[in-house]
C-alpha cells in the first residue's frame, strides 16, 4: 500500500541565543573558540570540591555531544590550560543555603573561556550556560562567543515533588536534579508524608516506614546520597512533614495521634481527607518533637515545611475533648487551634536552628468574603491575618495571590506556588506568564483556574489603574517560586513528561529579567533544551513511544504516535471527577501518553495558519499530504486496536483524525477551485468539528482550532 | 515535498506459544480466563515473603498492560480468590542458592489459573511464564489456556556484568536484573575489581574505594540493596576479584602488593596488561586475606569467583625475587606459580565457606599444541590440566570446548562463557546455537572467532563420527552458562541495548530442552519479548532515537532512524583494533546509535526474498516505495548532516543507501520489462556494492545482501 509522506515545515527564528534560561546581561560577538581534542579546564581559586565534579561531568557531556576524543574527563586541581580551553576562577567556597552567590561572569574568546564566580555554585551555574553554547559547522565544533553577567532575579527557584502519592525512587529524583540544574533551579522541596503513605525511614518511629510505607520509601543512607547529588548540581532540598492535615499515614503507624478513635487505612484515594493530628495532647508534640529532630538532622537546610493545609478541622469538631480545650483556651475556630498548633512546632524547628515554612494557611485568617474586600480595599493587611504568627515563618502561597500580597504586606516571605501547579498539565506559556511578583502594572496577569483567590480581580483593577501595591522592600520579601509535581496522575514513566520541558519555562521566570516575555521565543529555546535534557536520562520524548509499544505488543507504533502527538492530557482537576483513579490504577493508558501543551500542535498551529500556503502551492501540497496521512494513520489505528481494548479511545480519537482530515482535503479542493466561499462550514461539518471536540480518556485531540483557522485562512466560511 | 511512504510487511508465522524461554512441557487449551478488575491473586502454603513483592510486582504489571483498574495491587497473605483469579500453591520457603528448585506447574483453565511450585523460586518463574501469556481479543483481555510442567535444564543460567571498564549504576543492574528474571536468568556475576578501577567499597582497605574507583563504586549499603533485589526475583550474585593479574587498580591503591615497582595509574586503555599481584610475598596473603573476607561476608551465595585469567606473567620474570622464588619451589612456569598462588587464595576462601570459580587459565596446564592433540586424542584428559586444583573448583570456560571438555573429563563443574560472548555484538542465533554441552553428536557447534581453543576442529570430527564424548553423570558436571557483558565499549545508556534481547537467547539456550533450536521461531518470539523488557525500564529500543536527537540538536530524527536500523556495530574485537578507545572516549556516535543483529535487517531480508514479488504487483510496488523512501532518507541526511561533524559517518551510509536505492529501482524496471535478465551486476553496480559493503564508523550497513538477493529473486545477474 502506498501513501503519501509529509515532510514536516519548520518555521525557524532566531532572536536570541539558544539559552534557557536567559541571562540576566549578554553581548553577542563575532569570536568563537574552537573546540578539539586539546580542549582543557583549569580552576584556580577558593574552590569547593563540587565544581570538579561538575566539571568533570561538563567534559563528559561535551564528550558525548559532539563526539570529540579528550584525553580524560576527569578534572583535577592539576588540569592546566596548555592552548585553548576553559579557565575557572572562583573566589570562596559558598555553601549551598538559600542566598548563596549564583551570579557569574562568562567569556567566550577566540582563544580562551573564562568563567568568574563570587562562590562555587555560580561557576555550576556558568558551566550550564557554555554547554548551552556549544555550536558547529562544516569545520567542527566551537563554542560561540559571548560576554555574560548573569544572577538570578530570585534566590528561591524550587520544584516540589510528593512522594506518598506516587513514589518516584532515586533515578527519578537524580535525573530531576539534573534536569534542574540545567536551568540553575535550586531547591527540592521533598514532600514526605501525606494519607497515602510516609516515604523516608525513621529510626525513631520505625513504623512510618515500615507500616505506612508499604516498602516504598528511602533509606537514611540514601536520603544523604540524594543531599550529595543535589548539592553538588547547587540545589538545596527542602524537607515537608505535612501536619497536621494531611496526616493519615503517621495516624495508621501511630494511631494514639489521633483526633478520632476509627480504624485507620492508608489512603488510596486522592483527595483531602479528615484524618488529623490530636493538638490537644502532650504525647502529639513529644511524638512530633522527636521525629521532626530526627528528619530536621537528616536534611541540612535551614528551611523546614511543615504543610499546615488543607485541615478540614471535621475531626477535631468530633471530638468532644478538642473541642473542651478550645473552649478551655478561647480558640474560635479550628484555624485558631491549628494556629496554637503551629506555634507548638514552630518552637520544635527553631530548637534544631530550622526556620519554618507553611502553605498560606498557617498564615490567613478566616476572615469573610465581605470583609476581606473591605480590608484589602482599605489597605488594612493585617486584618487579614492571624496576629500571632511568628515574624520569620515562609509563607507558600498556593491558593492565590491574596496571600502572596498579605504575606509581604505584613513583613513575611514568601514563595509563589499558585500559577506554577505542573501536576495540571496547563501550557508552559501560562506558567511562563505568571510572574511571582505580580503586582506591578507592567506585569500582566494571565487568566486561570482561581482556587480559593477572593479578590484577584480588585487586585488586577488596582495594577491596571496603576498602582504600586508593593514597595521596593516589600517586594524583596517575595523569595521566588516553587513549582509543583503533585504525583497523582503520574508513575515513574510519566513523571518527566509531566515536569518537562515546561518547567524550563518556570525556572526561566524565577531567573532572568521580569521584562524576558516574549512567549514564541520561550518556546522556541524550550524546544532545544527539551532534546538536551533528554541527555540527562529524561524520558519526557522517549516514552511515548515505549507506552504505545507496551498496549500494542509489537515495535511499530508509527500511527498511534502521529495521533498521540495532537492529543493532551485535561488540564486542571478534571481528572479527579470521577474519583476512580487511585494508587493502583495503571497510568499507562492514553491520557499518560499524551503530553501537556504538544509541540506537534504548536507547530501544525504556524503552519496551517502561515499565509503563504495561499500563494506557495508546494506548501498547499505539503497540508494536502500530511491529511492524507491522517487518514491512513486513522486506517491503521482502527485496525490495530480492533482486538486490544486498553487502545479503545484511541479509536474514538482516529475517527475525529479521519473526519477532520476529510474536512481539511475539501477545504484544499474549495480553494483551489475558487469556487464560492460561503456554506464550507455547514452543519454537518460543524458537528464533526464540535465531535472532534469531545473529551476521551481524559483526553482531547487538539486538532479543531488550527483546522478552523486553516479554513478561515483559506477563506472559507 | 512529497515522497512516498511505505508500509511495513509484517510476516507472521506461530508455531509455538509465545514464550521466551520456551517451557519444559506445555499444552496448549482451548479454554481462557478473562482477566476483568475482580481478579485476584492468592497465596498458599510455606512461601517465602519474596513473593507476595513478586506477585504485587506481577499484578501492577498486568495492569499497566491490559488498562485494568483493580482494587490493588498489593498482594498479602490476606489476598483470597473469589470469583476468577491466580492460586499459588508453595510447599516451601526454599533458598536462593544453586541447585533450587525452579520447577513449577502452571494451569491456566476458565476459572482459575494455579501454580505449583516446591519452592518459592518456582512460582516466581511461573508468574513470568504467565505474564506471556496475556492476550486479547475485542471482548477484552484472557490469559490463554496452557498446561505448563517446567524446569530448567542448567542450574547456573547467567549475566557477567564487568563494573571496572564503563561503571553501570544502579538503575542499570536493577533493570538489568528484572530482565533477568524475566526470561528466567538466575546468576548475576559482578565483576569488581581490575585494571581501571575498583568498584565496591572497602571498610579493610578503603583506598580501594577512594583512590582506585574514581568516585564510581557501590557502598555496602548498596551492594546489600542490589541483593535483596536480585534475590527477590530469584537471582544469586557472585561477585568477582580478578587476581592476580588485572590487579592494576587494587596495585595503584596499595603499591606493596605490586611484582614490579613502578609508578601505577589506573588504566585507561582496553588489553590485558602486565601489573601483577607479588604471589611471593605473606603480606600480600594477609591483604587478600583480609580483602576476600570482607567481599566474602557482604556477598551472600556460596560461590566467589577469584578470576586468574590473562596473566601474561611478564611482571614475574621481570622480578628477580620472584624469579628465584619459583627456583627454589620447582615452579617451571608462570602459570605453576599462579597455581601455587591460587591454592593460598582457594584456602583462603574456604576459611569463609565458599566455593571458588576460576577462569579456564587455573585449570589448565601449558601444555604444547602438539602434545595436547595427543592427549585429547588418546583420551589422556588428565594430562591436560595442572594436578593440583583442588577438586571442588568450578572452572569458567571461556577461551573453547577443549577447558570445557577437559573440566568435565577430570571431574570438575564448569560453566560456559565460549560463545555467549554479547559484548562482541554477534548475532543471537549464533549464540541461540552455542550448547553448553556441545559433546553430543545431535548438537551442532556454529562457527564463531576461535579463541585459544587448539583442537576445537579435532572435536568437532568426533562427535560428527558419532563419538559420545562425555557420559551422562560427566554432562552433568556442566552447570550451564554465562553471557558476559565486558563493559569496555559500552555506556549506561548503550548497555541495555547490546545486552538485550540477543541474551534472551542464551536465557532459552540454558532454561529449555536442547532439542528446542529453531532459529526463526526464537526471533519470532524474541521480537515479542523484546517489546515487554521495555515495561522494565531497558532502554534497547528508546534510546537509539534520544542518542539521534543529541547529536542533531532536534526532535524530528526520523531519516537518521530509518537509516541506523540498518546499521551495525563491527563484530568482534574489531573495535579495539586502533587503541583509540578509552574510559573517556564519546560512546554516543553511530556505532553506539547502531545495535548489533537488527530487526529491520531481518524483516527487509524476508521481505526481499519473498517469491510472492514476482507476481504480487502490489508488494513489490512496497519494495519500490521503500527505496524511494530510502532515496528521501539519503538526501534529509545529507543535509541535516552537513554541518554536524558527529554525523559525518552517517553521510558516508547515506551515499550507501542512495545506491542502493537506485540499483533496487533499476532491477524492479529491468524485471518489469522483462529485459535481458543478464549484465545487470556491471562493473559499475558491483562497484557500488562493494563501495556500500565497507566499515564506516565501526560500523557496517548490512542492506548489500538483501538487495543481492533481491536482484536474484527478480533473475536478474
Amino acid at each position: 500500500m502506498l501513501i503519501l509522506f509529509i515532510v514536516p515545515t519548520s518555521i525557524g527564528f532566531s532572536q536570541t541565543p539558544d539559552l534557557m534560561p536567559l541571562p540576566a546581561n549578554y553581548t553577542l560577538t563575532e569570536q568563537k573558540l574552537e573546540i578539539n581534542s586539546l580542549f582543557n579546564i583549569e580552576i584556580v581559586g577558593a574552590a569547593d570540591t563540587s565544581i570538579y565534579r561538575e566539571a568533570s561531568r561538563f567534559f563528559q557531556r561535551l564528550s558525548e555531544r559532539t563526539g570529540i576524543f579528550f584525553k580524560s574527563w576527569i578534572v583535577t586541581s592539576k588540569n592546566k590550560i596548555n592552548t585553548k580551553g576553559l579557565l575557572i576562577k572562583i573566589k570562596s567556597k559558598g555553601e549551598i543555603v538559600l542566598g548563596m552567590d549564583e551570579s557569574y561572569q562568562l567569556n567566550v574568546g577566540q582563544e580562551q573561556i573564562t568563567i568568574d564566580a563570587n562562590e562555587t555554585v555560580g561557576a555550576i551555574r556558568a558551566l550550564e550556560t557554555l554547554l548551552q553554547l556549544i555550536t558547529s559547522d562544516e569545520k567542527g565544533y566551537y563554542f560561540k562567543g559571548i560576554i555574560v553577567r548573569d544572577q538570578p532575579r530570585f534566590p528561591w527557584r524550587g520544584l516540589l515533588i510528593s512522594q506518598p502519592y506516587h513514589f518516584m525512587p532515586m533515578d527519578v529524583i537524580k535525573r530531576t536534579l539534573d534536569a534542574m540544574a540545567a536551568v540553575k533551579m535550586n531547591v527540592l522541596h521533598f514532600y514526605i508524608s501525606d494519607d497515602q503513605g510516609y516515604r523516608i525511614e525513621s529510626k525513631v518511629y520505625p513504623r512510618l516506614h515500615q507500616v505506612a510505607s508499604e516498602g516504598l520509601y528511602f533509606t537514611h543512607e540514601q536520603v544523604r546520597e540524594m543531599i550529595e547529588y543535589a548539592h553538588q548540581r547547587g540545589i538545596r532540598i527542602v524537607p515537608e512533614i505535612d501536619v497536621p492535615g494531611h496526616s493519615t499515614a503517621m495516624i495508621y503507624a501511630y494511631p494514639h495521634l489521633a483526633s478520632v478513635d476509627r480504624d485507620y487505612a492508608l489512603q488510596d484515594h486522592w483527595g483531602v481527607f479528615d484524618p488529623t493530628l490530636d493538638p490537644t495532647k502532650a504525647s502529639t508534640y513529644s511524638f512530633l518533637d522527636s521525629l521532626l529532630t530526627e528528619v530536621a538532622s537528616l536534611f541540612p537546610d535551614q528551611y523546614f515545611h511543615i504543610g499546615g493545609d488543607e485541615n478540614t478541622g471535621r475531626d477535631w469538631k468530633r471530638n468532644p475533648a478538642i473541642q473542651a480545650f478550645m473552649k478551655e483556651n478561647g480558640f474560635k475556630s479550628t484555624l485558631a487551634l491549628q494556629n496554637y498548633f503551629n506555634r507548638k512546632i514552630q518552637a520544635i524547628l527553631q530548637r534544631n536552628r530550622k526556620i519554618a515554612i507553611g502553605w498560606d494557611e498557617v498564615l490567613m485568617k478566616e476572615v469573610n468574603a465581605k470583609e476581606a474586600k473591605q480590608y484589602f480595599l482599605d489597605g488594612q493587611y493585617n486584618k487579614l491575618i492571624e496576629t500571632d504568627v511568628p515574624k520569620d515563618m515562609v509563607i507558600q502561597s498556593w491558593r492565590g495571590i491574596e496571600a502572596l500580597l498579605s504575606s509581604a504586606k505584613n513583613g513575611y516571605k514568601s514563595i509563589l506556588s499558585k500559577g506554577y501547579y505542573i501536576d495540571l498539565v496547563q501550557p508552559a506559556s501560562y506558567h511562563y506568564l505568571t510572574d511571582p511578583i505580580p503586582f506591578r502594572n507592567e506585569v500582566i496577569i494571565p487568566d486561570s483556574e482561581a482556587n480559593f483567590d477572593r479578590f484577584e480581580s480588585d487586585i488586577i483593577k488596582k495594577i491596571q489603574q496603576g498602582e504600586k501595591l508593593l514597595s521596593a522592600e516589600e517586594e524583596k520579601l517575595i523569595l521566588g517560586g516553587e513549582a509543583t509535581m503533585w504525583t497523582e496522575h503520574v508513575s515513574a514513566e510519566t513523571f518527566d513528561s509531566r515536569v518537562w520541558p515546561r518547567t524550563t519555562a518556570i525556572a526561566e521566570r524565577l531567573w532572568s529579567p521580569a521584562t524576558i516575555r516574549n512567549v514564541d521565543d520561550m518556546y522556541r529555546r524550550m524546544d532545544v533544551v527539551s532534546v538536551q535534557l533528554e541527555s540527562l536520562g529524561l524520558t519526557h520524548i522517549k516514552n511515548r513511544d515505549m507506552m504505545l509499544r507496551r498496549l500494542l505488543g509489537k515495535e511499530d507504533v508509527s500511527s498511534f504516535s502521529n495521533l498521540v502527538q495532537y492529543v493532551e492530557p485535561v488540564q486542571g482537576y478534571r481528572r479527579n471527577r470521577a474519583d476512580n483513579f487511585t494508587r493502583f490504577s495503571p497510568y499507562s493508558l492514553m491520557a499518560d501518553i499524551a503530553v501537556p501543551d504538544q509541540r506537534a500542535v504548536r507547530i501544525l498551529s504556524r503552519q496551517l495558519l502561515d499565509s503563504s500556503l495561499l500563494y506557495d502551492s508546494s506548501q498547499l501540497d505539503n497540508v494536502e499530504a500530511l491529511f492524507l496521512r491522517w487518514q491512513y494513520d486513522a486506517g491503521q489505528i482502527k485496525k490495530d486496536a480492533e482486538q486490544i481494548p486498553a487502545l479503545y479511545d484511541f479509536i474514538a480519537h482516529a475517527h475525529s483524525l479521519e473526519a477532520l482530515s476529510f474536512i481539511g482535503l475539501d477545504a484544499i479542493q474549495k480553494f483551489k477551485l475558487k469556487s464560492a466561499k460561503s456554506k464550507f462550514l455547514n452543519p454537518q461539518r460543524l458537528g464533526k468539528l464540535k465531535e472532534a471536540q469531545k473529551e476521551v480518556g481524559y483526553t482531547e485531540l487538539k486538532l479543531v482550532e488550527p483546522i478552523k483557522q486553516f479554513i478561515q485562512l483559506l477563506g472559507l466560511q
